[in-house]
């Protein structure tokens, strides 16, 4: 089976969660910027969301044109994965309209981390279907982005009790190092077809 | 005519239905946990009809997969599937808000066993399309899920006016054995191209 | 320029088209068949214009089969199409609220009359880029159909002042008659290649 | 990496923005057509900002054809013209709702100045990759459209606090002359291929 199918659905589901997020911007019924007030914490949620959800898009990106074939189990950690990332257009609405308040903050990172533990089956799942010489496994290496961010999702959801403007302050830190793009498998795939 | 455009097309609503049902997770004003416990069983029905839409994305796939040709008759028993599709994040969101109660629970198994018909009448063209010695046909075999379910569904139906916990279990029973998946057709196919 | 995004996209837009109209199905409060019962002319003008996007979507496939090249006029007169069509989910609505009086019978009709003219001038751009031999030009033919639909449009949209009635049978058999489908284009473009 | 799956994410979330937008057109309870009239200046936006969202459409298909390669950042330069997008269905419903009074009018020309330098970015980026014989360089040339438009965008924000209708109508303006459409690139591309 090929993998097209797999990413034009997974595209379409990530493009419609990216955009249905814009929907918690509720249009005003005041006509002055003061109206608008109430929103800027929302629009601020939604653009870190914008980006984790752009950071999965592009990771997934990389990570399915490393894969070869699509086993059923692929296609349910894929869905399992598109789940959970169903999810942050709510998290970040309620984190958004509650003003960084802690359950909300908890919430957001837990869906975080239940997202990265998705995407981490997903891999390893090709992982293994690739057999011994998996060029995906090549091309993740050490993974330290892979392995720091759960622990610091977790250090987020229990901070964000005490103060949620830490866990705040993680969510922004792990999107900024997740944004430079993953270079690893761009090089090791040109590696391997030069 | 081609298949491309016909499973561009399906992939896109199917992306668009399992996306929109989350939208019925509407974000809630307070700011505690407990604010979140209304939307515990909307989120349990979200979760069961994110398994049974992705069974159908699944399947679609396979079946599409084993087609040889799209016909008139093919195309508009494609966009019946998907309108009966289109009805079960309604019927999800009205048995999450009326926490499981008798009517929700029946229309749920009645709009599942009118999307399984339209499947099975998709596939019977399909089949139809290939003449005496369709692949597809062979590869479905003796098909005793595809069997079953249509059973199952109108005793879950039935069952919802007496007990809506019988049926909510017979629901979750036959995404259960759904989530298999069906390797029967990519065993034939690999068989043929062999 | 290739056809391949052209319909990548008009496919994506039709998508949500056909799939945000059940959107409209509010989620009733009540937990009985009865909280359904308003619900009932608000699904069977779901299903009337599925059926009518469905229509479109499918002609449209066709169209664009039998289309050589995509020149700035034939994307614009494209846009202009899916424009129209996007309004069809809010007369959809407004009719199946309103239990089908007057005014909202009259607009339904004449944004499928503005959709269909959209349709004819995409198709009269096609024909012009294709020259003195168009391929869809003789596929067409007659069009018996592409001529009675407007007139019945415009007669639907006069008698809903009179009886919405008789103007919601006219738009039942428009539809019907479009439901067979248009084997002329897929019969000479055969023809051509045998 | 290819083109091919940032067109087609691209293309979805685009196709989500034009369509979502027709979502603020709410169904009115009335069945008159008097019920419409507080929908028409919604209707003008929507079709002002549908012409606008198709240009960005239309232009990013030719740049995209003329562009070789997608590295990173090109990658994130998408996704930031997207986000800048995604605002257009917002600030139309705003400006539509409050009847073109000030705040909205310079909101609206703020987020179309910040889209046009998002797309203004990615051009930059995609030369850059070309090196220096880069033919979308050679295409766009004097790129006139390109410098005006922001600059009347500025012009429009600043008089919206002093007269909202002559925002309005450079909105209009600008519109209109994007709307022919870019034969600089396929006159470029084609004069190249021969």
């Amino acid at each position: 089976m090929g993998k097209g199918r797999l990413e034009a659905f997974s595209d379409g589901v990530i493009a419609i969660i990216i955009t249905i997020m814009v929907l918690e911007l509720k249009v005003p019924h005041g006509e002055g910027f003061d109206a608008l007030a109430p929103l800027v914490p929302i629009l601020l949620m939604y653009a870190l969301s914008f980006i984790y959800v752009g950071i999965y898009w592009n990771n997934h990106h990389h990570m399915l044109h490393a894969a070869d074939k699509v086993t059923g189990p692929i296609l349910w950690a894929n869905l399992h994965l598109l789940f959970w990332l169903s999810l942050i257009p709510f998290t970040t609405g309620w984190m958004g309209e509650n003003h960084f308040t802690a359950a909300p903050s908890a919430l957001y990172g837990f869906v975080l981390l239940m997202t990265g533990a998705a995407y981490w089956i997903l891999q390893q799942l090709i992982i293994a279907a690739q057999g011994p010489h998996s060029l995906l496994k090549e091309a993740i290496g050490g993974d330290w982005k892979g392995k720091a961010s759960p622990a610091l999702y977790v250090l987020a959801v229990l901070c964000a009790f005490w103060s949620p403007r830490i866990a705040q302050a993680i969510y922004v830190l792990v999107a900024l190092f997740w944004l430079i793009p993953d270079r690893r498998i761009e090089r090791v795939i040109s590696r391997k077809e030069a």
